[in-house]
C-alpha cells in the first residue's frame, strides 16, 4: 500500500490502520497538501511513522499546490478542523529522518511498474500527485488500484452545497483522474459522514497509557470536538481517510455503485463529483462509488487493528 | 393505479404502459401542469383513454400551479419537447366526456382511504397535488405507496446543473412530499436516461397500421425528434414516465437505494434533489432511489405491453 496524504488527523489515522493491519505492507507515504502545507504534512508523516514504531516506511514529497495555482494557503477552517499543525496542536517527538529525494508522483509510477495491481494507492488528500502520474506514464492508469477519500454523490459536499474539500483542493486533478480511464474507487462523504468516531472510541487508547496512545487520543479528540462546531447534528467526527484504508483491505465493507464520474469544473457547481451523463450509457463503469457502508463492523475493525498498532509499541 | 399526469408525450407513453398491463387496474388520472397547462393535459388524458379504448377511466383535474405562485405558464422548451398541444401536435379525436368534478387531491385521498396500499400512486409531473393530499389527510402519508417520476440523485438536472424538471415546477410541494414521512419511490434522470426509445421501435407500432397505432408512433416521433436536439449523445428519447409506471408494477427492474431525500429550496442549488445530510443515520429510510435499470428487460415489458394494447383496439 502507498498513502497519498495531506496529514491531517483523519490522515494520521489512516497511517494508523494502515499500520494496524497485517494484511499490509506499507511500501511509503507520499505527501500532498490540503489540510495542511506539504512540508507540515511530510513532517508529520515521518513523526507519526517513528511514534508509532515504523521508522522504516519511506515518505516522498509530492507537489505542493493544484494543477492551475501556483500557491497554496491553508485555509481557516482546516485549521480549525485539524489544528496548526494538523495534528490537533499535540507535539510529537521530531523525527531525525528526511523525506526522500524522489518526488510522490515518480515513486507511485515506479512502485505500479514494479507492483502492478499488487500495490493499491489510498488518496485521502488533493488528486495532484495522482494526476501527476497519469500524465507521466500511459500505462499507469490501465495498471493503478485506486481508492480516495474525496467527493460526494449522494450528498451534499463540505464546502459549499456541492463541494467536498479533498475535490475542492485541485477540481482539475480530480476531473483527470476520473476521465483518465483509471479505475477509481471513491469513499465520499456518502458514507464517511456516516462512520463516527466519539470521545468513547478515544477513551479506550487512552486508558492503555502508553504516549503514542495517549498522543493519538489527544490528537483525535481535537477533531472531535471541532465536529461538535462545524457539524453539531453528527454526534461524533466523520472517520474519511480511514475507511478509504479499510475499503482498500477489504471492498466488502461498503456498497459499491459503478458508474462513471466527472468532476464539474463550472460554477456554480465547480468541484462537484457527479455522474457523467455523456458517458451514462457506456457499459465500461471506471468508478465505483461507495454509497452504503457497514458501520458496525468498520468501527469494529477500526478499534480492533488501532488497538492492536498501539499495544504493540 | 392511479396516474397523477401533466401529459405529455412520455405521459402518454405511461398510459398506454398502464392500459396494456394486465396486473392494473387504472382507477384515476388525475391532472397536472407541467408540460401543458392543466387544462391541456386534462383534454389529452380524456382523448387517449378514449383513442386507447378505455372511456371508462375518469379523469381528476388537479391544482393548476406551484404552491407558492399564483399562475403558471408552459415553458418554450415544453413546447419544444412536448408539441404546443403537448402530443407533438398530433390531432387525436376530441372524447366527448368531461373531467369529474372532485379535486386531484381529494381523489387521492379518498381512494388510499378506501384501498389502502393496494393503490398505487404514480406521479409523474409536479408534486404539487400529493403535496396537497398530504395536507388534507394525516393519515394519507402513512398509508400511501407512492412512485414519482422526477429528480435526479447521482446525475445532473435537464433544467440547470442541479435541478430535474418536474422537481423544478413545484420544489417546495416535492420538498413537503420527502421530508413528509410518507413513502416514495423516486424514478429520476438517474435511469430515465437509460431508457432511450428509437425510431425503430416506434416503426413497430405504425406497422400494425391503426388510427391508434399510428398515432402513437408520430406522437412518439415528435419527442425523439426533439431529443435529436436537446440531447444528441443519448441516441433517443428517455422513457421517464413510463419506466415509473414500470417500477410501480415490477421494483425488480431497477436497483433502489434507501435513502432519506430532501429538495434544496436555496440558490444556487435550488430544486436539486439530494440525500438529507441530517438524516443521514437516522436508521428509517423513506424514499428508494432507483439507481441503476434492467435497460433490455424494461424495453421488452415496454414494446410488448404497449403492443399488446394497440393490437386489442
Amino acid at each position: 500500500m502507498i498513502l497519498d496524504l495531506d496529514t491531517g488527523v483523519d490522515d494520521c489515522l489512516a497511517i494508523t490502520y494502515a499500520l494496524g493491519s497485517p494484511e499490509v505492507e506499507l511500501i511509503g507515504i507520499t505527501g500532498t497538501y490540503g489540510n495542511v502545507l506539504l512540508g507540515t504534512g511530510v513532517k508529520n508523516d515521518l513523526d507519526l511513522l517513528d511514534l508509532f514504531g515504523h521508522p522504516e516506511v519511506p515518505v516522498y514529497p509530492g507537489i505542493p499546490h493544484a494543477r492551475e495555482k501556483d500557491g497554496f494557503e491553508v485555509l481557516e477552517i482546516s485549521e480549525f478542523i485539524h489544528g496548526k499543525n494538523g495534528i490537533g496542536e499535540i507535539e510529537i517527538p521530531a523525527s531525525n529522518r528526511v523525506a526522500e529525494t524522489t518526488p510522490a508522483p515518480e515513486f507511485m509510477v515506479e512502485a505500479v511498474r514494479e507492483y502492478g495491481s499488487d500495490v493499491v494507492i489510498v488518496a485521502t488528500g488533493p488528486m495532484t500527485n495522482l494526476a501527476r502520474a497519469i500524465e507521466l506514464d500511459p500505462t499507469f492508469k490501465d495498471n493503478a488500484r485506486i481508492v480516495i477519500m474525496g467527493g460526494a454523490l449522494t450528498v451534499p459536499g463540505n464546502c459549499n452545497d456541492v463541494m467536498e474539500a479533498n475535490i475542492s483542493q485541485d477540481p482539475e486533478a480530480a476531473d483527470l483522474l476520473f476521465r483518465s480511464g483509471a479505475h477509481v474507487t471513491m469513499i465520499g462523504l456518502d458514507v464517511t459522514l456516516q462512520t463516527l468516531l466519539t470521545y468513547e472510541h478515544t477513551q479506550q487508547w487512552r486508558d492503555l497509557g502508553t504516549p503514542a496512545a495517549t498522543a493519538l487520543a489527544d490528537i483525535t479528540d481535537f477533531y472531535i470536538k471541532a465536529y461538535e462546531t462545524t457539524a453539531p447534528h453528527l454526534g461524533g467526527c466523520g472517520l474519511h481517510d480511514p475507511l478509504a484504508v479499510a475499503v482498500a483491505i477489504d471492498p466488502s465493507l461498503v456498497t459499491l455503485f459503478p458508474c462513471n464520474i466527472k468532476v464539474d469544473l463550472h460554477e456554480p457547481v465547480r468541484g462537484r463529483t457527479i455522474c457523467d451523463e455523456e458517458r451514462l450509457n457506456d457499459p465500461v463503469k471506471t468508478a465505483d462509488v461507495a454509497i452504503a457502508v457497514d458501520v458496525e463492523r468498520f468501527l469494529s475493525e477500526f478499534m480492533s487493528r488501532i488497538t492492536s498498532l498501539l499495544k504493540g509499541i
